[in-house]
């Protein structure tokens, strides 16, 4: 607890930089919108994390919160929350465990209603969510991995309540996910192992929205990129870009940092990293540990590990006496070696939670919500656009009368139909 | 047809550009699928066009063709194919009298089958239309205009045979509209105006796929570029490039280059012109000649029009003396000034155009298209960007069965939902 | 004659982007200092150097020109000036015995006293020098290659005159050579084969200030870019980049656009283009037509030459069928297809030029300058800068009296010393 | 002492980065050729000095060492070093006192022949200078604002030592300064602040080397980019590369970032920072803490200070209860808030110092090094640059005699006249 005044100084300092979440105090503060809910959040237990419960807590919410990742606490903002404004259940370090444990004191609530925020699909007990179903009004999700469990549940028809998939957003798959990652990227490379990144190669394995602003952030930092993909139509984006498109097979004796973003698995496997420059980079940025071979590369014979510092590891193979870095022992290593995205993307995302949440709560008892995956309408997503425009300076044109006519498009939007890609 | 020889030799060049037309020559000749099948297209006659006319050719089809656009015809590629393999009717500079002349004939097949390539929506005699209706086996349409007039049509139940939407495969509106706009933008303006762009400030009314290829250009050629916008999402993502989000009349006297690429009407009007900087340059890549006021300006009491050279037109006001640029007289900057977008890109577009066309000959009788509108599907615009990887040295990763098993996605694809934004 | 008209107005619009051009004759044109001067140039007869022409009439010189390049010349621009301003000897497409024709005229002023503007050295009858050696004041050079002639005759005793080095200037080397070639590689290309170049694989030869600028262009238009360098230091600048940095031998078969920037001979062998992909284009934007081995390629036994329009040339060899593409014959591609750089960064250039012969003929019985090779004093040099900046809405910052002391520097300039690198 | 084994480990990774350090070690090691020297450095005590330290005692070196700044020692560099290889006198967070009792004891060899690293002019007791120079065979300084003092003691005839001006090599201005700086900038602002870059207005004030390198890291990670300059030609660079150029007047209460690059002293005043936005950063890389007028905010009526973490102090106005972030206390940030450049580019710097010490040392007897202030010559700055490509993976293309002869340059260098800029 004695690092919850260092945490309230950068919540301060966050919530300017998070004008979505702020606008929503302001707009809904005063009539208390979630006066009666119970919130359980299951997600990075952040400073950015830490503006998004107060901001819950300000519309009238009870919350509980635990982390989705072991490594990605920030002590200083957990202490922050648990000492002013909610209960959490999170450190810095968790063993998997504590980690579970954490998740079910989140969850009790004893009787009540609930929501709930979760990243990463429900995890833990499943007999406890059949338990909780009753009181369970719906949840919000937004990674692109736990989405795509909520449709399959919806597919096999497990699905017990309603959710809404805040992941595909336009304002969070096409902020966070692209910009926060080329912010993060290399953020957590130089602080965690100072490397020049001009002139050096970087593979990036997938050039989805993640991969997309892997890449970006290591070309404008002078690295030569080369991408890896399966799927054509991004392979030849790529391309567009000046990117080289090869297999992980063709470079990997000759590149100097490797990152993850495929949301798959055995992407880099202990023999490819056997095969690499010594002291190449290894890094995952995608989802969970196993995009990169942690079981195969600790396993490995007389491999050794040299930790540097805290989630900088050098793993030296016996035979080559030639070592790779392994960063955040292959999990997410913006949040394991930096802090995550920045708050203003974050602001994005999170005004997704806080919209798709009060959409929950208010419509609990309507039955406009079945137990189906929605998203949020486009007016709500260019709702929490223009919520961020103003700080970065933005001014917005006004379709005329007639131009609006003449496009069949209201004045006051939503300007796109529904398909659009941007 | 003195130009038909030169023609030739423009169009063996293109060949080697565009991969996916002639890999379904080579894949789909031999069979001759488009035997007894008539193919209209209206489309902007030009080197890559007559491409995909040979394309359709060698795959059976008996082709008539006229342009979209009275100034976008190349006139020795309409010689070569004329000379060599389909009716063309088309010129560059046809009065609008001639143009629907031109249109007439093209779909002037006496009785028989057709098949229809459009852009920009059907035009001429919509009478003609319904005495063809019986005969239409279906239509496929390119651009974001055409489209939304077939939806709307779809809606409002005028929609009189199977449409697809070839706009809206990835492979066409994240290529071409964004790809091909960051080339030929700088490409009309330098044929038309050999204006340096470092260094000046560009306004791009419009950030959609051709309003950020546009951007994107003039910031990489060193101008400073401003955003002009109505849709808040779209603003986000200028700002996230660094671009500045402003109204017109904000920065209309301080620019020095002014694009439109909004498919809007009335953006740019004569009382922005008589603000602008002298030889401030004013042009069009989004669609109608519409977007900027030709009219206000042509209208304009005392305003001088001085033509540089065909296609850049000086219009000079008489109370200021002071000028503006116009090109392509507010028509297509990038058809009218240069020669429209590089073959590479339009064997994406086009691609998608044979298999859409392909399709709908295949199915015309099994009743799978009814008259409604229809996207091509995803394993289908995954197979074009396939086709024009190798040309460009790229090498595919391919899923193993565990990883397939893993992330439920089929080691051949698609390997995308329908909604995924690229 | 017939192209005067159009020569003129296009020398209307050159003359909004040449500020430093007209600021010469606002602030020069009044006193008429080049009265009685005769100034002979050999340099490109394009639009630009039409408003340099002007620039040295409107000072009270005679002129009389010719080009340094038998395809560069502008015949419209060349009309303009021929009617209307001076003597000129050039047009596009001279046969070498024409070219000497005409670079003879243009020294020819029977008795009098000259000044000269060169490109490129000083050619034709080293004994016309001698004999008008007596009356000619001085030259001043604005190429790499030419600047280099003059210190090779300074160091051995043949040089007869002074000469300024306008090409080192700051403003000349550093923005001509760099942002010139930026713009004007691009639009060679496009003009001259409508390629696509983003996805393509073009190989720089040569990094110094033209290859940096040809590398970002290309790189910036999304194509990948291989640099070849024979200096350790620029080799490192193009990794520091991000470009890959190896000999022509190692990618010759892989790339798509190859481009010399040398100032050498025999960059691009016979024996390349050999071994280079069907339609792999070469050109040379460096110097002389030998950076490209086109004599080794003109009588390649059983080679041929199909010309797709003029300056744009298909080669295909008898064994492989395969063809490369040549731009310009090997000469300057961006003369040759496109039309040279453009007007702004001229006038950075042209502007230097006209100081420095001002310096040469005020200075002409001072004895100020002898017969060495001069660069202008930077104080010239910051002068021909700011004369650029307003145009592109820049305001500077004014040192206090307080910071002037602080670091030694005076208020007005020179901001830096001799050395710096800039 | 507790660090030195961290210090360890990550000097063990430096020297990978180092490739010019390590192999000055296997090219000088055998010969021993410092023997008996004695060299003082003063310079930033971090993990890569550490590596040029133990490259020095490896030549046979007997070494002594202090920072040349509070802020910028890394107690783990330190410690390893310390602990195996040299005297060391420095840590974070030093006072002043202690800084010059540090730079005391560096200097204190007893009797004894010494060379000095400098960084930042000499400082201290002059009179200890005096005392010393008989035994003083030289120094090497390798920043531009120490530099510019030796140039002033030569003229003003109060330099008692060579010199050599290791800045001015180009392996050193244009490397360090350029691309550490665009590295160390956003590493910095991401360390103290974690702000998104994308989306903001950033002012550099300075478009030297150092402000090139900061200009370029924040345009690439999405930054609107406002440049400051006194230097016309520096500003027409900018504004080629799309930046914009104004007055700090005229954007200081729009901007969100500023960064100061200059060398100059009152840069940004408090009267500045009190019309800044709420929480726009200030910050400064150039040099001295004066560039940004701490003084005057330390001592602004009422200011309070409220400090987030260490280096990242928030000041509040009293009236208008607005702060601004000030980072590393204006001292330099990069440094402060970061570990300083990335051990690539050290490597070219600190190559360049062993070469100047080595050159030093081996002509203490000889008088080739009059009192005077000297820059290596341009092969050697070229070999530090050919000792850094293997790393990269690149290779050199080698000139023919042929070629040699042509262009008049040795096969093996150097490759460029002295005047040349890169």
């Amino acid at each position: 607890m004695s690092q919850a005044d260092f945490g309230r100084l950068e919540l301060e300092l966050a919530e300017v930089e998070m004008p979505g979440l702020i606008s929503c105090r302001t707009e809904f503060g005063p009539s208390q919108p979630f006066k009666g809910a119970r919130i359980t959040g299951s997600l990075h237990m952040t400073i950015q994390t830490a503006v998004l419960i107060e901001t819950l807590t300000a519309l009238g919410a009870e919350v509980r919160w635990c982390s989705c990742n072991i490594f990605s606490t920030q002590d200083h903002a957990a202490a922050a929350i648990a000492r002013d404004s909610a209960a959490v259940f999170a450190w810095k370090g968790e063993t998997l465990q504590e980690y579970w444990w954490c998740t079910e004191r989140a969850l009790d609530w004893g009787p009540g209603i609930v929501l709930t925020i979760i990243r990463d699909g429900l995890k833990g007990d499943p007999k406890k969510y059949h338990k909780m179903k009753e009181r369970l009004v719906g949840v919000s999700e937004e990674t692109t991995t736990g989405v795509k469990r909520l449709y399959q549940m919806q597919a096999n028809g497990t699905l017990l309540f309603p959710a809404i998939n805040v992941n595909d957003s336009v304002t969070k798959s096409k902020f966070d996910n692209l910009y926060g990652c080329r912010h993060s990227l290399p953020d957590g490379l130089m602080r965690a192992t100072d490397v020049m990144i001009a002139g050096k190669v970087a593979v990036i394995c997938g050039y989805g929205d993640v991969g997309k602003g892997c890449a970006a952030a290591m070309k404008q930092a002078g690295a030569r990129v080369i991408v890896t993909e399966i799927d054509p139509i991004c392979a030849l984006q790529a391309l567009m870009e000046g990117l080289q498109v090869l297999t992980l097979e063709d470079v990997v004796s000759e590149a100097d940092i490797f990152c993850t973003t495929t949301g798959n698995k055995d992407i880099i496997m202990v023999d490819h990293m056997r095969k690499m420059k010594n002291n190449a980079i290894v890094c995952n940025i995608g989802h969970f540990d196993n995009e990169i071979d942690m079981h195969g590369l600790e396993t490995f014979p007389g491999v050794k590990r040299i930790t540097i510092k805290p989630q900088t590891d050098r793993w030296v193979f016996p035979d080559t006496k030639s070592g790779v870095i392994v960063l955040a022992e292959g999990r997410l290593m913006n949040l394991g070696c930096a802090t995550g995205h920045p708050s203003f993307v974050m602001s994005c995302s999170f005004t997704n939670q806080v919209i798709a949440q009060l959409e929950l709560w208010n419509e609990r008892s309507s039955g406009k919500y079945e137990k189906k995956v929605y998203v949020l309408p486009k007016h709500l997503d260019e709702k929490v656009a223009a919520l961020h425009l103003g700080k970065l300076g933005a001014k917005l044109t006004k379709l005329t009368k007639d131009q609006s006519d003449y496009i069949s498009i209201p004045v006051e939007g939503p300007y796109k139909p529904a398909h659009y890609r941007y």
